[in-house]
């Protein structure tokens, strides 16, 4: 039996500033680090012990994984970083903020940009310094996916899904008790694969922050179950956020 | 041109209550936490910039080097974490208070099993629930060294050379800009060996906390220059610091 732990990173700066945010490196904020220290307490009560975690290469990832092993005695363990776990990459829209952005080109238009699965934001050119080919840690990854221009939800699920399959699936069957703390669509990209979900249905799944999602598999790597750790209280709030989410 | 950086961690709780602490998983205090921050704004002002770091199997060293990346905003490099850079095995002193030990034990014991090349401190048994041995983490390391009773300096060094050879020499040739998180004693394996100091020596050289100490190689390995990296008044602090040593 193996068990993997997915972790969307708590509350960011500009999460609080409703700005959008993609591979701009941003912190978590106060109630961001409250969050990942409630999911690491929760994980220790339930039992959980890791082997081995996975981030991407953004901080706010990296520090929610950091404050849960840190909950839980395990900053001892390795911990693989990769730019192939980052948030979708949001073009020209980082940094922008959402109000603003509807504003400025609709409603319409920005919500296929955030929700559609295959239209990408404008692209971003070479010559801003935002482009990931102006930072030193995606040039040194040497690949083509690693500096994009910008992202659809499939762009990013086509540059997980070979590292799931080359990389986290046979650590998990070595290690057997994985953790993965990264982002929204990241995440979106494992939970699809794995649970098999349509390219339309896979719009409309939003991961809560902070809330430990856990997956058991056979040997065979066969899914046998998958539920949210959280205390009744949080579940509750969860189910009724994804009801009110439904009637929109 | 190789640079390799090796820092001490800052202080921990249990250097505030002077008790042995060896491979016990002790925290930083919150002076240990600043010292980190300060050696990581240091080496940004020095524009070191780093590619690859490697730390111990304890949460002081894990947690100063992660201080220092964030400072650097470096947190995406990758870190190798070791039970073989762990601190020297206290044996049976590790969280006893140093003065009461020395009041059970002489002065002179003491300071034999502190500062002696090759006398260990009493070995601890594997009944004892702070053996290694009793710990899942050195369990899984699978190595006699991962587990062991006591150390003397000496099986400290031992253990540590093969890996510097086998593993952070060829990393270092390969990205060129190493950082090294770790403890007095497993930092100070690696200055004996790398400045060929004498087991007499090595004894009396301490290595100041938090306080990033630079090592410059040419291609072939040869060491060009080493030294530490510290404003004015903390490098004269420092000076004065050993000279007090000294005249003990």
């Amino acid at each position: 039996m193996y068990k993997l732990v997915l972790v969307r990173h708590g509350e960011s700066q500009w999460n609080k500033e409703n700005r959008f945010t993609g591979w701009t490196d941003i912190d978590l904020s106060e109630r961001g680090i409250k969050e990942a220290k409630e999911a690491g307490k929760i994980l220790k009560e339930n039992g959980f012990s890791f082997r081995y975690g996975y981030t991407s290469y953004l901080k706010r990832a990296i520090k929610t994984l950091n404050y849960i092993l840190e909950e839980m005695d395990e900053l001892w363990i390795p911990v693989e970083k990769t730019w192939r776990l980052n948030e979708k990459h949001y073009g020209t829209l980082q940094g922008l903020n959402k109000r603003e952005t509807a504003e400025k080109y609709g409603d319409e238009k920005v919500l296929l940009w955030r929700r559609s699965f295959d239209v990408p934001p404008p692209s971003l050119p070479i010559t801003d310094e935002r482009h990931p080919g102006n930072s030193i840690r995606y040039q040194l990854a040497n690949a083509k996916d690693a500096t994009p221009d910008t992202e659809a939800l499939k762009d990013t699920i086509n540059r997980i899904i070979p590292y799931w399959k080359d990389n986290i699936v046979p650590t998990l069957k070595a290690h057997k008790e994985v953790i993965i703390g990264a982002h929204g669509n990241s995440l979106r990209a494992i939970v699809k694969y794995v649970k098999n979900i349509s390219n339309e249905d896979i719009i409309s799944l939003n991961l809560p922050t902070g809330i430990p999602y856990v997956f058991i598999f056979d040997e065979a790597m066969n899914l046998q179950k998958d539920y949210f750790l959280a205390d009744e209280a949080t579940l509750k709030a969860l189910m009724e956020e994804v009801a009110n989410q439904a009637k929109k």
